[in-house]
This record gives structure tokens, C-alpha cells and sequence, in this order.
């Protein structure tokens, strides 16, 4: 049964990186994985090669596959905090405006948003929300949440990681990366995943995003976090009976590097994307392209406008921003046709 | 890449019914999804042709794919509950034993538990436990979550729904069903999902055991608690954002009725097994076979000799009770080699 | 046995409020409410007499004596509650940043802060985080808290309450408010509790502050939040056994107004500090004096030689900010004596 | 103001040893500390002497005084347990009873109940829900909490509760004992607190129902446990701002041994109404009276009788046992009486 998706739109969409379906190495990886039967709930051979080969990439204590990145979110801070322990993060961030309150509800913690406009926290920023420490009328900072990539795009650089990991190793603090699109600054940063998780205490490893069907992993460096973890992970509803299943995705995007080369290609299509529009009238892109997206404030009008016939996000309101997400299947001609209509609405608007 | 499971077993399991795969209609209803773009978050075709098709059946007030069974259970009961509030469930209830304690920490909730040796509830066991209504210092009663088919394989019958329903409509009690293997139940008691469902306010519908990857749904009958449905499915991080995938999960079962045939298939299996060690010397078959297990209590020296060869799992270390499961994938040549397996070993003992 | 408190300052603290000890007619009641035996748990005459007492004054569906401020927030808005709603709150509020996260573990719930100079939430500001109302990856705003008198010593006019309590109500927001020192509010504005109240679904009054030992009042206002009230007190251990005690603390501080004149009395000597160091040099009042406490930023130097002798908070270290706290039995002499300190001091400086 | 407390029976209650109101001395010690200010939140002499005391009667490595025994209950296992983890206790246990489900919604675990007839565990009933451990889908056991005196009047010996911590240690189990009646058991074995807490990690003191208005104290007693006791306590809405009025209870209570004697007197007047009881038709002690309660069969004519004058429980409706209980100031006149109207109702129903 194939059901044509009438309320898709004709043309790629910009509106999301799960917009995109999955890579067809990844389906194909789970036709793969019908034969015959296994162990439930992860004792197969699937999810021991999958956990041993990201321990290996990211030299990590242990490896727990869940559904989605929320998910990976709260398993990972879960870990981290005591009771009256809070998380000092970007305010921007996915744990603190889109989980619908999971981390407070879930984990029972208190979150210490900072403003960051470039997504980024600094030991600067972090180091003003731990007043109060050892007060037990405050809830107290125990571990800092940072995206990489942010929420807008930007990647911190390795240094800028190192320095924050050192100030947070000082003041006692644990370090959560929620790593939706974490194979984007590895493209980016061209450098290894081992790298990225150096400063971290715990990450997230995102598949979906990456061209899988639905399936995320959490990664422990921090050997002392990881007992707990399969334990949290089933009471947090997250334990997959066929494993098996979340297993051959994560196969199938680590084998040849498919992971890197569909980040890559998102990368390079949203960089296209952004110097195409480029000195167009009434298109400002707002943050550096650092990965997959290009946030751009727009002219009002032009927003109405496109928003007829292309799919993508207003990110801000207030300001008209928008959202432009590349994925692993967007193709040359999806973006070079997206910058005509967007030059050709933005001349219209001018002319 | 196709990995060749070296631990599962050379022989059938009968370990689990999720020890089997996916069943090829849902593998390729998997591909058939991945053609285009699609909005996130269930607001794409796959969801409202799946969704809409299981409200039908169930004569539902709302319906919400979830990743496993015990999110939809855990979904399900925190719809119905203030915080003060508890659950009557059978001590066996899979919400009790074998949630990692989700009921508690991720809903907050007390449950009190009943014995019930065939795994049903009556009225008469949940009176036992609604005494201390209105005092405060009492977790107050107000669902009853039951299991169908229970957790040993036993069904109610339509008539013990209605009698159960009818107690807890004059009891200001609500009620939540564990529909894991809600098909097989179906398929025994020869009746519809709608007749099932008459007596529950909410329930879950399960597809993984049945032949999905991992997917099911919970099904809210009564319509003043579905409004709360998608934020508890978001918070309790059920959402999936490339929703089409499990939305096609479900196409795939309800088309000329899969789970249907699926569900009577694995009974008839479980039925052919029990059947075939009938009179076995140290084989004693425990509860009425009404669904796709076998509970038996075996000769300890049998279980032993069993193992060596075939999976299956020691349900009650102490009585020596087995469980022996069977799915849509069993064969009759699985069941036999099994019963000769069986047949030889009690005769061997015996000889 | 009587204790000389040799720790404490030997001249009176203006530290905070609950510096004080108990009203003499506080401590009468206790005594008197120690004559024979009674029910528990609140079923006795004391508790009948002073609940009856404070839902005539407010006008209120019930009543629910608590230990403390932070239980009775707690309770309060987690009647208020289903479990992915939030509550939008100054970001300076009590209930924020003051109670150990007690509100995000012991209610789950996410709070909503906003920056308020003043203390005071408006339309505008509450306005400001509806955000997102419908979008299940947004915990939702149902709640909005307040406080009256706010943590910096300010009020809001009855016309303020009336604007707030319109908009919460046209834009489906329920009301809590934080009335530690609701007394001191009553004072100032020369209203009654009820005209107080009359845009609160919920609020506390408190005693502690006032000259109680220890209790404070739950007003819940909405009849439809009145029934979870009693349980979820037992749950979130706030009932208390021998609640005469409580409930006698509050007889004291009604009869004959008490309560209103140990408020007018310190909201009167905060006045007097603050005229008393009007103009001396290094000293400027932040903000204006509405209640019991004086907010100052002082010369840092000042700050330093005050401390050596008198006891006060520091409540903004990096913009030199203090808070003067009276309370009912603060005397003149008490204020003059520091007033003189604080003018020699800033003499000094200047000198 | 002295109220009459009309609704209170003119005789003696033996309903709860929480009828009773507070000790004079006690009522003095409040008195006594209303003079002059003190810093708030325990950091005040009365509390340091207190605790100071307590510390060293139980040589214990903290002390934190709290509102209530359920409230003690709660922050005493929230120390132990990890969010996976649970509690093993009796059926009976006050913490599974009688806390409207507080250790489920505030601690978020899942308590594991064993039944025990006189309300004690031994490491025979321990081991019967130690089973899981190690398996994700099970709520792993972490605790073990027991109730001194328990909930039906009995007391584990020295020697039972040496036995039952050696078999926690052997097995990685903490012990938790809820003392709301530890001075009873004192009382009634003979011994010292530091005797009775030598197997507890953390345990509870009761002050409320030995004569105090209200307080309790959480005694830790494994120092790995102390650190995160007062965070946590201010969490769970049980941090006094003027915890003077808390800790001068405590210091009356142990001045000369307040407590003790009151104890030791609560347990003579039960064991002399047991006593007087003896061999009275259609009455039936149930249960050793080894402290201050007397749990009896009674002939349900008799109940009904005896309590249209005197204040007691029923216990267990459907097996007729009620519950009278003797406190501090329960008098040889006021048993006597009881006695006697027994002994005479008794009488009549046999006449």
C-alpha cells in the first residue's frame, strides 16, 4: 500500500530536517534485520554491533539506543542530578521550550535558563546562574546543557568546548550535549565525534534527523553515570522490545560513514542555500551557517509570500525570522529553486 | 549488510512474541512511507489514515501512537488520575512487576495491588481495595487497570467486562485496559476491538507483539480525557517526530485485517502445543490456553534438559512454571519439533 | 529552660521577619489550646473556629492550615495543575528561586519567570510567555503567581489586581498569590482581605511573618479547586496531627485584628527607617517603601561597616542592594538606634 | 482565649496518643523561647543544642528536624534511593497506608509490601521481594523500611533488628525505621536510641505523639546520606524559618528525660488496661502489648457499645479489632474507667 502524502507539499520542504523521510540504507537495514529470531530488549547482535561500534567512535562507557531526542535528553539528565540538582542551559534551548516541561516533569529538576542569542552558553553565562550554591533554599546547579549544534545553527568550535568543559570540571559542574544534530558540527568542525564528546559527561547521538526512521543514542562517557542508565532508560518507557530495529538503524548510518556524508551534503545544501540568497532585498541571515540551517530575518511581506507555496518554520515572530532546514535528501535543484522564488519575491517586493 | 543473529537460537523461540521479527507487510509498508516529504509530529497522511482507521474500530474518542507497551500504559493511566490518586491492578499486571517502577516515579501514582491467580480481576477483588475513600490519608482509588489478554494468557470474557465495567460505572471508577495483545484476546473470544473496548475508558491496542517493528496505541474511549492525550504523549517523550513510521506500522496490520489473522495464527499455535503434550508425564498445563501462551509447570529436571536447546522462560522459578510463547511467525513445524522435543525429554525422565 | 540566644545580634535584626519570635498572645494560645484531649488531623474546635474565621474574612470556599510558605505555594498551585501546564511567575518570585525547586520536583511543573524590576507581574508580562498555547511541545500556561507583598517590598493597588485578574480570566489563566506577608499588603492599601482576594483563585496567608511560630493559611477562592485540597495537604505532608496548634496560632492573630495591627505597626517602622535615612549620603532607597521592608543600595563601603554590628541581608551584591526587614515588634527605638548608625556611618564616609 | 472544646469526648480518648495535646514543659520551652531575635532557618542556639543532643543520644551524623512523621517517612527514603529504586516494607507499614501514597508521588518509588501479621519484617520476608534484582523491568530494591514501635503496638527486639540489618548489609539494602513511637520502644526494651539505631541508616524520632505540639526529628545515621538532608528537606516543604519553636520542643522533651518517662508511662497505662481486660467475655488482645497500644477482638456488640461514650478505633472492621491507645497524660483513673465500662458492657452481653 503506498499512500501518496497529498498534504505534503509539491516541493521539498525547508521546514524541518524530519520532514525528510529515511535514507534508504536505513530501510534497507531494516528489512535486513527480519531474519529469524532474537533476544528482546537488546541482547541480539544488532544492538551489541551498534552500541560497540559508537563506544568505539566516541570512546564511551556505554551506549543506550532510545526513540527520540527528548528522550535522549531526559535519560541524560537523569543521570546527573539528585533531587534538588538544577541544569543551567541556553534559553533557547530544546530541553527548555520543547519538551512540554519533560525535564521538570520527568526528572522533577529545576532549569536555569540563561539568555543566549547565539545559542551558545560561555563560562561567562554559566557562571551567572550559580549564585546561591550551597544555600538550600536554591535548588543547586549540578550540571550545564548545551546543543551542539545550538537550536540556531551555530556550532561551538572544539576550543570553545574545551574551555567550557574545563570551567564546568572546576566549578563541579557535569556537561549534557544533546546532540540531535550532532553529525552537522562534526561536518562542520570536521573533526572526529570522539572530539566532540570530550568535554562531555553525557550526549546525545541523533539518527532521525540524519536520515533514520526514528531512533537516537545516548552516549555515557562519564563511567561513574552509566550503571543507572538501563535501569532509567525502561522506566522512562524508552527500552524497545525489538531493539533489534532502532539497532540496524544506527548500522546502517555508521557503515562507510553515511552518517558524515549526509550531514555534509545538509551542510553544503544549506550553504548554497544561504549564498544564494545573499544581498537579496529584504533577506538578512541572521546567524553564521554553521550547519544545516539558515535562519534569516525577512521583510514581513516576503514571508506571506513564500510561505504559499514553501514549507518552512517563522522562528521568531516578533522579529521575522525564519527557519530554512537542508536535509540529507534535499537536492541542488531544491535549493537553487527555492533561491529563485526567494529572489524573485524579494524583487517583486522592491520593484 | 545482513547480520547473521549467531545468538538467537537455531531453533523457533519460545521465548517471547517479541523474540519473533516484523512481519514483510509492515517491513514494506516501512518503504512504501519513505517516498517525499511530510510534516512532523503526526500532522502527515499515514497518521490521519491510521488514526482515523483505529477510531473506527474502536468507536474512539481519540487515538495516539507510542513507541512500546509500557508507554502506553503509562500514558494511559496518567490521564485519569489527580495526584492523589491510585490504581487497582492484579498483583502480575505488567504495570506492577514490569515497568521498573514507570507507574510511580513517572506518573506519581500509588497502585494497589490484588492477588489474582489467573491474572483477572473481579469485582469482588477490586472491592477489597477501595476501602479509606475519602480519607485523606489514604491514596484515593480511581481506576482500575486490567490486562487483555493477561499476563498468563487468560481472557475475559465479554460478560466479565461487562460486569466489570458495570462496578466501576456505579463505583465513580475508571477503567484502563493493557491491550498488549489485544488481537490475540479478539481473536479468542471471537468478538470485535469495539466489543473489547466497550467497557474501558481507555486501552491500549498493541502492534509489536503482533508483527510491528514497535509500535502502539492508545485508544481513549471516553472522551473527557482526550484532550490532555497529546501533551502527556509529548511530555512522556512518545512523541515521534517522522510519526509515519509508525503510523504506516499500523496500515500495514489493519489492512485485510493482518492483526486479525496474525493474532489467530500464534493462538492457534499456542493451542497446537498445549494439545500436543497433553498427558506428557511432568508436564501440567496451568491455566486455560486462550491466547498465544502455554503456562505449564514442568518437572524441574525437564526444564532443565529443555533449555539446553530451546528458549523459552522460567515464569515461576519456585512452582516451575513455564511460559511458552507463540507469534504470527510459528510455524506447525516449530510447534511439533517442539512437542517431539518435549515428548522425548518427559519420557526419557520418566523411563 | 531558658536559652540566651548568644548567636543572635544583641541589637534588634533587621534581617527578616521571621527574626522575630512569637507574639506573646501567640504563645498564650498555645497554652490555652493544651486542656484536654481533641480530635486529629483538624477535626477539632480550634481548627472549625479559625477556618470559619478566615473563609468569612476572604470569602473563600476553604481553608487549609499548613506549616509553612513554601508548602502552602506548593499546595496551592498544584491544585491549580494538570501535568504538563506551567505557571508564569516573576522571575524574582518566592516560588522561583527560593524553595529548592520544590515546585518543579514536588508538583512537576514548569514555571514560566519573567523579569520584574518592581516585583509586580502585569498583563504585558504574563502576556509575554502565552507563547505556544496548542503546540504540545510547549509545557502550556495555565497558572499565573504572584505575590502580595512581593519579595521587594512592593504592592499591588487593588486596581492592579483587578486588571490581572481580568486578563488571567479572559485569556483562561487561573490565579495564585503568595501572601506570606499579605498582611502588611492589607495594611498599606487600607483594604480588606476579601478585596484582596477578589482576583485570586488561590492564595496564602500567612502568619509566620505576623508573629505566629509557624502557620500559615491556604485560601482557596475557587470552589472548584476545593476538593483535591485536603488530600493533596496529606501527600505533600502538610497535615498535621495536633492542628489546634496551628489553627490556635491563628485565632491569636485575629481577635481583635491583631494580625492587621502587628502590620501596620512594621510596615509603620519601615517607613520611619526609610524617612529616618532619607538624604543620607550613600544611601538611596530603591524602591518604594510599601510594606515592612526598606531595599537600598548603599556606598559597598557602608554595607561593610553596618554589618559588623546590625544583621541584614545582602539581597543584590553585585548592585550594593540591602533589605531592611521590620517586624511587629520592632520598636522605634529599634529603628532610631539604627537609623543613627546608618547616618554615622554614612558620615563617616563622606566625612 | 481558652476555648472549650465541646467536641471533644469528656472522658479520656484512648482513639491516638495524638488526642492528647502537648506536654506542659513542652508548652514552657515555647514560651521560654520567644525572647529576643534569632537568625532563622536553624541557625539559632535552640537548634544547636538540639540537635547538638539528639546527635549525641543517637550518635548520629546529622539531625533535621521536620513537621511530621510522615514528613520524616518521606525525607528519610528519599536519601536512600536512586529514581529506579524501592522500598521493601510491611503491608502495614504507615508509609504504605496512611501517607495518601506521598512516597509514590513525592519520592517517586515504588514501595514493595510484604504482608506481616505483627507488623514486623525479618530478612526471611525481605528476601521474598528481592527478586529482579538486576533485571531493568524491575523496580530494584534498595531499602528496607520497618516501623518501631510498628503499627500494631509490637517491638522488634535488640536481637531481631541486629539480624535484620546484618542481612541489609550482606544484601546492599539500606534500613529506614519510622520512630513515630521510639521512645516507646526504649520504653519498653530497656535500652538506649543509640541501641535502637544501630541498624538504621536513617530512622525518625518521634516528639509529637510523647508530648510535643509537633515535631519530629530525621536522624542520620550513615554519613554518606547526610550531605543532601537539608536541601532535600527544604525541598519537601519541612525547613522552619523559626525552627527555634521546632528544636525547643526537642530540648524539653529530653531535659531529665522527659521522653523517656513519658513513654515509659504511656506503656504502663496500656499494659494496666490490657491487664484490666484480661479474661472480660467477648474480649481478645491481639497482639503482645509491647508499648503503648492494645489491639483487641471484640465482640461487635460490644464496639458498638463502648463507643457511644468512649473515643477509640476500629482497627480491622471486618475481624472486630480495634485499637486503644494511651499517651503521656492518659491517668490510672482514666484506664480504670475504660476498664471498668468494658468489663461491665461485656458483662451485659453475656448476662
Amino acid at each position: 500500500m503506498t499512500l501518496t502524502p497529498s498534504s505534503a507539499p509539491a516541493r521539498k520542504s525547508f521546514g524541518s530536517d524530519n520532514h525528510a523521510g529515511a535514507h534508504p540504507a536505513v530501510l534497507r537495514a531494516l528489512g535486513d534485520a527480519k531474519l529469524g529470531d532474537t533476544t528482546a530488549y537488546g541482547d541480539d547482535p544488532w544492538t551489541a554491533r551498534a552500541t560497540a561500534q559508537l563506544a568505539g567512535l566516541f570512546g564511551a562507557s556505554g551506549v543506550f539506543l532510545v526513540f527520540n531526542g527528548t528522550a535522549a535528553n531526559v535519560l541524560g539528565i537523569s543521570l546527573m542530578l539528585r533531587p534538588y540538582e538544577a541544569v543551567v542551559c541556553a534559553d533557547g534551548a530544546h530541553l527548555n521550550v520543547d519538551e512540554c516541561g519533560a525535564a521538570e516533569r520527568i526528572v522533577g529538576c529545576k532549569l536555569l535558563p540563561v539568555p543566549a542569542a547565539d545559542g551558545k552558553l560561555t563560562p561567562e553565562l554559566v557562571a551567572s546562574r550559580l549564585g546561591g550554591r550551597g544555600d538550600e533554599h536554591r535548588a543547586q546547579p549540578r550540571a550545564v546543557a548545551i546543543t551542539q549544534v545550538t537550536e540556531v545553527g551555530t556550532c561551538y568550535t572544539l576550543e570553545e568546548l574545551r574551555r567550557l568543559g574545563e570551567f564546568c570540571r572546576v566549578n563541579d559542574l557535569l556537561v549534557y550535549m544533546d546532540g540531535a544534530r550532532l553529525a552537522n558540527a562534526a561536518a562542520f568542525l570536521g573533526c572526529s565525534l570522539a572530539d566532540l564528546a570530550a568535554s562531555a559527561d553525557v550526549l546525545s547521538f541523533g539518527g532521525t534527523k540524519n536520515g533514520a526512521v526514528g531512533a537516537e543514542a545516548l552516549i555515557v562517557m562519564n563511567a561513574s553515570l552509566a550503571a543507572a542508565a538501563r535501569f532509567q532508560r525502561k522506566q522512562q518507557m524508552q527500552l524497545a522490545s525489538k531493539m533489534r530495529y532502532l539497532a540496524a538503524q544506527f548500522i546502517a548510518l555508521l557503515e562507510d560513514q553515511l552518517w558524515l556524508r549526509n550531514a555534509q551534503h545538509a551542510n553544503a545544501m544549506a550553504r548554497r542555500l544561504a549564498d544564494g540568497v545573499g544581498g537579496a532585498p529584504g533577506v538578512r541571515v541572521q546567524q553564521p551557517v554553521e550547519s544545516n540551517g539558515v535562519f534569516a530575518a525577512l521583510d514581513p511581506a516576503l514571508i506571506e509570500t513564500l510561505r504559499r507555496e514553501w514549507s518552512f518554520s517563522v522562528w521568531d515572530a516578533r522579529d521575522h525570522v525564519v527557519r530554512w532546514m537542508a536535509a540529507f535528501d534535499t537536492t541542488e535543484e531544491d535549493v537553487d529553486a527555492f533561491v529563485a522564488a526567494i529572489r524573485a519575491a524579494a524583487g517583486a517586493l522592491t520593484g
